[in-house]
């Protein structure tokens, strides 16, 4: 089992009991962090953002960690997210393996990982722990809380759960709940990493590990956030140079499946399978209509947030465009001065983490306004 | 190694060496196919149906085999593909395990299944061999191709292969080539097999076979052929009434993910797992560009054929939208009196098999009008 903590993380501890929405309680858990930029002496300037499945808290370079972060174009001085005006900070889910306690982690009780041992863990625990972050900090109240794509849930719950928390909200490429067709890919993306023996019920080490089922989770994955339209362009039916065709009949042989290859390979020793069951399986119980009667938009126009802006992009496949649009609806029910903005980028559910073009003025714009 | 041949299945025998576009020949080969209605007198009154990659040639019932087929509600008496007025035939592709010569077939050099030494096949090399059937038919010319999926496929090689053979086609739900996302898609499909210990580089048998393998590249294959609005509805967030989460934490757990499993569970042993494989690699072989430097739209335009109609659903991810109007405009080019159709299905790409009342229409129109 390995943790991958980036330089300079940060750290606080949670209470000594946390309990998870689901009834167990994590002890002695943490989370990781990082910030860019000053809190004001009035502590209104903080901004909260709530990352995807994978990422860790290194959304952008530090002084720490000068290394380029998953959002480096988008957060920093001068960038759209200024770190000049406002103090942010970036938080690793609860449950991951990017420094946060996930079941990667040592379970103090029994000096070794929880694996499956680890409780189960719900959206609403990821919100809650970042949470915790926000209040060891000294903040009050949040200007804003960005969610990108999983972050997108997070944050809903986040302002859920903790009315008045924050000022404003950005909802990037998320949505209020998990509807079939992306449970159904979520649901494949865990039988594969099951299905490969080395996986052995959560029990595998760095020599027998779900190296197959990794690979085969995080290619669809990629499949899905990316869009058909953009490959189209960008691959065509390009063929590899290597006709490596002899002993392998059916190995690669057009450049998209190199690229898919390439993208699975990077990433299966870089995030661990459990942690990876775990919040895969968060985003399918995530449903704000949990919290009124079965009816999102109700769940939806109870949180209290002054100002929000729900961004997507019509090539989404994951979190469709009809989810953002959804968001920004239910929440200007409660009240909200909630905007909708439809890009028309065409690199599908990860546009906002490669098309800072149309996603940075967006953002600025309405952290401008706020 | 089974095959798996339907009450009722006629059979011609290919030459007795059967030439492959890749370059091998296949000894000794035959066609699986059905036919519905009567030939007339003059011999203009057929139709030939190519089909997608799983079906058998019992597209609905005969005298033989009253069992409903799977296009039953479009092919009869009365029916929207008429065979009070047609002759109609439906063909097992080669390289199928429904009757036709594929993979699972017994080589009669060896007396044992081709398994992976079965020729590269291509989609041409299935349009090849339907064009045996309507030839030992006595058929001169049809009048008309119609060609689902991957038989749109099929039937745009047919009609390129042989000109004059047909004066009508009808390319529901097709593509005159393979585009980089449904490539990578069948290639995770391929994969999930590939890497099923037991599929054994194509030699497994009943009692060791690459059910799971199977299974995965079904589902992936199931979630592609729907759409995720037909799921929101049909679906939405409804979960499994029994909880048998105990000793299964990452279990069913969602109706969406029992539909799946019930889908791959049918299909995991009626299908032989290397035609799976051969089937797939024909299709992202396919590119009618290849014979036109290049230009899908000069490939297309050589076709010739008279009048032609082209019918897509704007929920199919797998072969979307802009495929078949790119089918119809290229044979536009080419002198076709080509209709293009988009028919408002939410079912996605296997609306045609579904979506009757919406496809029947169009059909049976086209077919009156020819």
């Amino acid at each position: 089992m390995t943790e991958f903590i980036a330089a300079g993380t940060k750290f606080i501890d949670l209470p000594s009991s946390f309990p998870f929405k689901r009834g167990e309680s994590l002890r002695n858990g943490r989370i990781a962090y990082e910030t860019w930029g000053r809190l004001s002496a009035g502590g209104d300037n903080a901004i909260l953002i709530l990352t995807g499945l994978s990422p860790n808290a290194h959304a952008a370079a530090t002084p720490d960690n000068p290394e380029a972060g998953w959002w480096e174009a988008m957060l920093g001085a001068g960038q759209p997210i200024d770190s000049d005006r406002w103090f942010v900070i970036c938080v690793n889910s609860l449950g991951s393996c990017k420094g946060s306690t996930g079941p990667a982690s040592i379970n103090p009780e029994t000096g070794q990982p929880y694996r499956l041992d680890f409780p189960d863990l719900s959206v609403e625990d990821i919100a809650n722990a970042a949470h915790e972050v926000v209040v060891a900090l000294g903040i009050r109240q949040l200007a804003c809380v960005i969610g990108n794509s999983m972050g997108g849930m997070s944050a809903l719950a986040y302002l859920f759960l903790h009315p008045g928390s924050a000022r404003g909200h950005i909802n990037v490429s998320g949505s209020a709940r998990a509807l079939p067709f992306s449970i159904a890919i979520r649901s494949l993306q865990r039988e594969a990493i099951r299905l490969d023996p080395a996986w052995n019920h959560g029990k595998y080490d760095d020599d027998h590990y779900p190296e197959n089922g990794m690979r085969m989770a995080r290619k669809l994955g990629v499949v899905t956030y990316r869009s058909a339209m953009e490959w189209d362009g960008r691959f065509g039916r390009v063929r590899l140079d290597s006709e490596v065709r002899e002993d392998d009949p059916f190995g690669l042989e057009f450049e998209v499946e190199r690229y898919l290859e390439g993208h699975a390979r990077r990433f299966v020793h870089q995030f661990d399978p459990n942690c990876y069951l775990y919040l895969s399986r968060s985003m399918d119980w995530f449903d704000l209509a949990e919290y009124a009667d079965g009816d999102v938009m109700a769940g939806l126009a109870r949180i209290r947030v002054e100002k929000s802006l729900s961004i997507g992009v019509h090539t989404d496949i994951l979190f469709p465009l009809q989810q953002q649009q959804e968001v920004a609806d239910g929440l200007r029910l409660g009240g909200c001065d909630a905007e909708f903005v439809n890009l028309e980028s065409p690199q599908g559910h990860d546009a906002f983490l490669v098309d800072i073009e149309h996603f940075g003025p967006a953002i600025a714009g309405f952290l401008a306004r706020l």
